[in-house]
């Protein structure tokens, strides 16, 4: 540990993405590549494959990695809109805005859905998804999102996947935010789709997402995708054919991201860069405690990508200015998305160590004493955290 | 002239993009920027209002410039699943593989539409397009390619908007190829929607499109959008919000970009560059001409941006062979996409001088000699190339 390898010019980025990258992925894109070029085709294939590998798959097991352009929203839209016949339905499993999101996706498609909802600081209720799924016949795919973004919770895929495919329905991960960093059994959690982007835990830039798809899944949708520049099976056919995209890719992008996966490998894959992770989120969390902050998520559901804090209860706390007076500092955090607190957000992912989670630190509890909000030391007799 | 931009390392890129493009637009991806960083959103507005500039346009006249996620057939079928309403039809005027693209995009979206087709080396009929807007009460924009990749024809969409105009109905203009290297009169043009792309004439690097929007055409369409993702509608309000896009945004890209307009405009603006690409074209052709290829599209409707040649009629030439010899020395052209005949296409744009092209043209006589493909000097009596 002890490195700190954010860049010496811009801000750390304490954000869910885009996020600080080494200075070795940004350039990699110092190039020119055209997207019909041997080595461009080749550098496609690899970052496939590579992706693939992350996730313990392989092509002759049957998945496939297709990539998309756009961002990790676009992506999303792409596997629900391709992989829904036009009669089924889709179980959304909701509680946070990206869950939010899929159902909104699903109702401007016209695709029908019955959603099942829980309090934004709660995983979803097992028996109610039983129940969605046993009453409700029209439903072809499950979907939830992995670690939802809004309040950092880790939702539990795999208890679900195995009940979805007890139902023998498809099952679709949003693993947007936990996707190469957060170890898990693609095929024991029964994943027929999962979808991440370039700017997440890989530690690319921005500019596609991808999909990791059973085959035999997928090939059974045609015909039923809704759009053209999002059509999950079309895309996966283009690359087939003949190693292009069927419309122009972000090329730097994947240049950028191909030297994301060979870091992401020296770090030991999945496991080890989700150990930095715990490193920088422990760090994180002890350190903002101490301060007297108190998280919006219980511990044993917690994600260990980016974590809700509650506004201090301090009448001198207004976010705005605490969000720029960090900024000023180096410092970018990220404001709150939960509906029902007010909570703003720190992520601990990308090309960051510890020693940066504590330089934030530093400069969090500098930011309060010039607001004047109160640390636990200082009010000892009336402490912030709850228990 | 006389100067070679085109990077040491990389092949220079002779295709339709993504381009080779300066190396200080590739160097201003050296940073990570936050998506809601003022820095950030300070750049986009000033991407958007120099797009608006560089078609002469300004918001203050009732333009907007929305930036969207995505290669431009993303951009394509944002406005057109945006922007017609769910009973309107589009007149889609059709020359090349482009215009036909449009036509697929409205068939999977259940949009109707009217097709006006001519040969891909053929203006379109101005007759039959005002017979199909007279006959058709339910069209409500029509459609047209402004310089066909395709081919490399160029459309005569002012002539063409005006009969819109008249009728009463929009025009969207794809102009991917062309804007920023072919100047014209958008208002004149009478265009509600034109679309390009961030790796074309602006020569910045793939990763988004964009739309000129005449604003009182697009808030007219709420509702109508089709799609999440590429609502396009919904993009101008997110990005009006706060500056902000709706779903992450390649910020690389975007600084790329940026850079890529400060270029354009120490060059001359689309005037300046036009220079440039129109001298690099003259080179081509006048070289291409004695060399013994013929054009596929006729001298006067041809563009100055990417041109289709027919293969020459000699036994020993093979596209594919010719194409890896000449990527083999460092310069990559373009397979043919017309229909009709044997063609590959040589494109004119992107970070490229008129003595890039002469090397390609020397490069060319070489692998020609190397194939043992007749040039016109070696067989003056029985000249290869027609009239």
């Amino acid at each position: 540990m002890g490195i700190s390898n954010s860049d010496a010019h811009d801000k750390t980025l304490f954000t869910p993405g885009p996020l600080t990258t080494s200075r070795t992925v940004k350039q990699a894109m110092l190039r020119d590549l055209g997207s019909r070029d041997t080595q461009f085709i080749e550098t496609v294939q690899r970052v496939r494959d590579k992706l693939l590998a992350a996730a313990g798959l392989a092509q002759s097991q049957g998945y496939e990695c297709v990539l998309m352009q756009g961002s990790g929203t676009f992506s999303v839209e792409s596997v629900l809109t391709s992989t829904i016949s036009p009669e089924g339905k889709l179980l959304a499993i909701v509680n946070g805005a990206y869950g939010e999101r899929i159902v909104k996706i699903c109702a401007r498609h016209g695709i029908g859905t019955v959603v099942v909802r829980s309090l934004e600081n709660e995983v979803p209720s097992i028996a109610e998804v039983e129940r969605a799924l046993t009453e409700n016949e029209s439903i072809e795919m499950a979907a939830i999102v992995h670690c939802e973004t809004t309040s950092g919770i880790l939702n539990p895929v795999r208890e679900i996947g195995a009940l979805v495919h007890r139902h023998g329905k498809r099952y679709f991960v949003d693993s947007m935010s936990a996707f190469g960093a957060v170890p898990f059994d693609f095929q024991a959690c029964r994943i027929d789709y999962l979808v991440s982007s370039a700017n997440k835990c890989v530690e690319g830039v921005p500019g596609f997402g991808y999909a990791l798809c059973r085959r035999e899944a997928l090939e059974s949708t045609s015909g039923w995708a809704r759009t053209v520049s999002l059509d999950l099976l079309a895309q996966l056919q283009g690359l087939e054919r003949n190693g292009q995209f069927r419309f122009t890719p972000p090329t730097h992008a994947i240049l950028a991201f191909d030297q994301a996966l060979t870091e992401l490998e020296r770090e030991g894959g999945v496991e080890g860069r989700g150990k930095r992770y715990q490193a920088n989120y422990k760090t994180l969390v002890q350190g903002m405690g101490a301060l007297g902050f108190v998280e919006y998520v219980p511990d044993e559901v917690r994600g260990p990508i980016i974590t809700a804090f509650r506004y201090p209860r301090d009448e001198h706390f207004e976010f705005d200015l605490f969000y720029r007076r960090l900024s000023d500092k180096g410092y970018v955090i990220y404001p709150g998305k939960v509906t029902d607190a007010d909570c703003f957000r720190i992520g601990n992912i990308g090309r960051i160590y510890p020693d940066d989670v504590e330089a934030l630190l530093q400069a969090i509890g500098v930011v309060m004493q010039e607001m004047g909000i109160a640390t636990p030391a200082e009010e000892s007799l009336q402490p912030v955290r709850a228990s």
